[in-house]
């Protein structure tokens, strides 16, 4: 029996980078199964509805724009951003009082739109900081968008458990060999998970060589992951040459927020911020493009025929072989199922 | 739960236009879910077989003609226009009794093929009389077919509730936000369910102004659909600038002939005859391809939208904010519930 | 309800032409619903491993050779031809005694691969015996590869009634209606079935015709068509114009063998032996290719079409009215599900 349909509801999500979403602008987007409208009003904040008339269930985007508000394209309904019917251009003009589509909270913060898709109260205070990615210059940030057809879990699991590189991966995020043999270690932090690992390598991983005193000279690597609910992952990597270790590093901190679209289908938001060659506009896009290539071409190929290999499945009901290198991702899949249980009673007995 | 699948099987349907079904030729064409055979005799006249050999299951379609019969592709089996099997070209040519294929009765007319397709004997007196679709000149009516990827009550719900014309089609059939102030007039009929509306506008409907006398000035404009079981719409609409009103009006006479083909997909037949610029061939032709597209391209996508996003929920169970327009398609939606209830009892005692 | 997934498991299946598996090479075919990776060691002796790393579920055709053993390309697992995991390059290489996949027996005979998919231990014993295609020159016999999009039973049906032929295919194997009067003799002979027919036509079959003295004259000719189970049919036919009757004949002796992909498609291995014209490199290419476009073209889109017509349901359950060509057929198929009973049966009392 498939599970890839649970999700963790009452938790802050990515629904499209800032970016994404321009003034006048529809944007659709699946997530968790439930179809979202996202546009931002003329203050530029950004609204969200169930893309959904609740008349005869037109989706609101083939609509169009009244000032803030939208007006459905099948027979007129305006509804404002909190989803609430304001025009009902037929007969007397009554408005049933069901009239009203869902809208969800969102939060604008670290380059994201960020959204809260269950049934509880939405709490601001429950968004993870990133704020990282905001400290340093705008050429030394960059943020892009994928879309995977595989289950969400899967994704994790790929961040989770980076022993794949070398395998995976082309000359520029390779270890050469040197990441293998340790045994990445794997902590608890409150419902966080958290594995880091140190090795050396020569000649560095390349996307640092150049930027490091002797690119062809062995450096000290370190990564440390830091999975927390539902679905954010925030990867550190770096290497050093320098005495004091890794106080003096050049490296990068990458957050990979993973948003399920549906079961078998994921939005995958990247950003990776840097801390060498900043200023750089022509460096900044050629970088986020390749790690961008990567995801794409690399780990999604193998991540989708992952996913298409276990059909309806449960990872677990197929009774994987585990090894060393998969700790982490299991420990992360077992305390976010015991999280959806937990959040998913709370419903229950509401 | 989807209801989507339930039809009212013991009633007359349009299996395809006369004009569709030429001499020689096959036709195939789902119906609430069989796949049928149509064809026309040496004498013209059209039958109607289940598009499946009894034998070995080979579609019908594949095999050829023998004068009024039908020989199967694979293996040879001959059948004639009642579905018996005429020649067994194998062994000692013994048929078996069984050797049958279902025939559906048929009717051609007012310019269509009509099919029984239920278990009750077939009743010509059940035809409704769409004969006014005949009175006039060849130029003053048209025909044509559309196939729509939706559920068949979307399709009947869009005629019985016009209020989406202004803010689904384009100029031509506008009423100039007219129309929606008004609350359609709702009565019961027998079986049928009917709704009427008066209106005023300016300009005139497009499709009529010119025809008017003063095409600029206010015209007094009425519609009236008539739903009669299990599909049928018949729908008059017209504008008068006359003092006597709707004596003398410039209108149309149509009807929406609506076939399911499965739960997902439907059959629009349509026919629409004028009282206006009738002997007019090339206008003619113009006016059905006008309507046609405006079937397709603007009626078309909205309601598959729908279907698509109601997936396989039972409309009512989506709990639609119903509105003063929604009144006659609730009405027709409740009454056709009811009579498919009656059919399949009747079938479920006998 | 289909039994269309219903498998004589214990029992040869062709996996591959020996032909379409070269060296250094990854063929995957899915059998009986099991992805399975073929190739050859360098010994060239053939190799079938489930193509599914037991770790994270990666197909391991995605992956690459290092000499007789299989990299996984997710997480660079090792596996040797008998399936075990051989290496774990992670931490300290610790390999779990869970880690192999499961790899299939195999025999490379009569110019095919043969791959036993059931849970019972191999029998080469069991093995039928098609040394036939092997006692002559090499330009006297062909072998090709088909996949068809229908249930594998139907393919079956489709050789052990050729009852179809005068209807389904071209000039080239036609008997000019003189098969259809004939009853063919049908026997069991152990688990076999065994049909079998002659008859007189003129011209002779024109596959033969020019092969014979009297091209234009009539003669006489047999077919015989054995089932073994699970899915093997070998096809006699021929023609003599000889007063000594068939010891002097003008045939073919063909094999169908049929394996299972999924319940809605099937892989179609072929192989015919001729006595005539056996050192012509040139026609036996042409004559190789017609057969394969003959099944390919005619054969295939009935069966399919027949396939789709039936939807999910077995064939029984249709009520299919059998006439007297369909004995062999009904025998074969009443037999298949006997034995596919039987060893299940024995599955489920291990």
């Amino acid at each position: 029996m498939s599970n890839n349909n649970r999700y963790l509801r009452n938790s802050w999500y990515v629904a499209a980078l800032s970016s994404e979403l321009g003034a006048e602008q529809f944007l659709v987007r699946t997530i968790m199964d439930v179809p979202v409208l996202l546009y931002r009003k003329e203050d530029d904040s950004p609204v969200a509805l169930h893309d959904r008339c609740p008349h005869r269930f037109a989706p609101l985007h083939l609509g169009s724009r009244d000032g803030d508000e939208v007006v459905c394209k099948y027979h007129g309904l305006k509804f404002n951003c909190e989803g609430q019917c304001t025009e009902n251009p037929h007969g007397n003009g009554h408005i049933p009082k069901a009239a009203k589509v869902r809208s969800y909270p969102l939060l604008e913060k670290f380059g994201f739109i960020w959204i809260w898709m269950g049934e509880k109260a939405s709490d601001p205070a429950l968004l993870q900081d990133f704020s990282e990615l905001e400290n340093g210059p705008d050429n030394g940030v960059g943020y892009t968008y994928m879309r995977m057809t595989a289950n969400y879990k899967l994704i994790l699991d790929n961040v989770m458990d980076l022993s794949h590189v070398d395998h995976v991966h082309g000359d520029a995020i390779n270890t050469r060999g040197q990441l293998s043999p340790k045994s990445p270690k794997v902590e608890s932090v409150g419902d966080a998970v958290v594995t880091s690992c140190e090795w050396e390598q020569t000649p560095p991983m390349l996307i640092f060589a150049d930027f490091l005193p002797k690119p062809e000279s062995e450096a000290r690597h370190y990564f440390k992951v830091t999975w927390t609910p539902p679905t954010n992952l925030q990867l550190s990597v770096g290497a050093t040459q320098s005495e004091s270790g890794f106080d003096e590093l050049v490296g990068q901190y990458d957050v990979h927020l993973i948003t399920p679209e549906s079961p078998n289908s994921t939005h995958y938001f990247f950003a990776s911020r840097r801390n060498y060659n900043e200023e750089d506009p022509e460096y900044n896009a050629q970088k986020i493009q390749a790690m961008h290539d990567a995801f794409e071409h690399e780990d999604g190929p193998i991540i989708k025929a992952v996913h298409d290999m276990m059909g309806d499945n449960e990872f677990f009901d197929l009774n994987p072989v585990l090894t060393s290198n998969d700790v982490a991702a299991v420990r992360m899949r077992k305390k976010l199922e015991s999280l959806i249980d937990e959040d998913s009673g709370v419903l229950a007995s509401d």
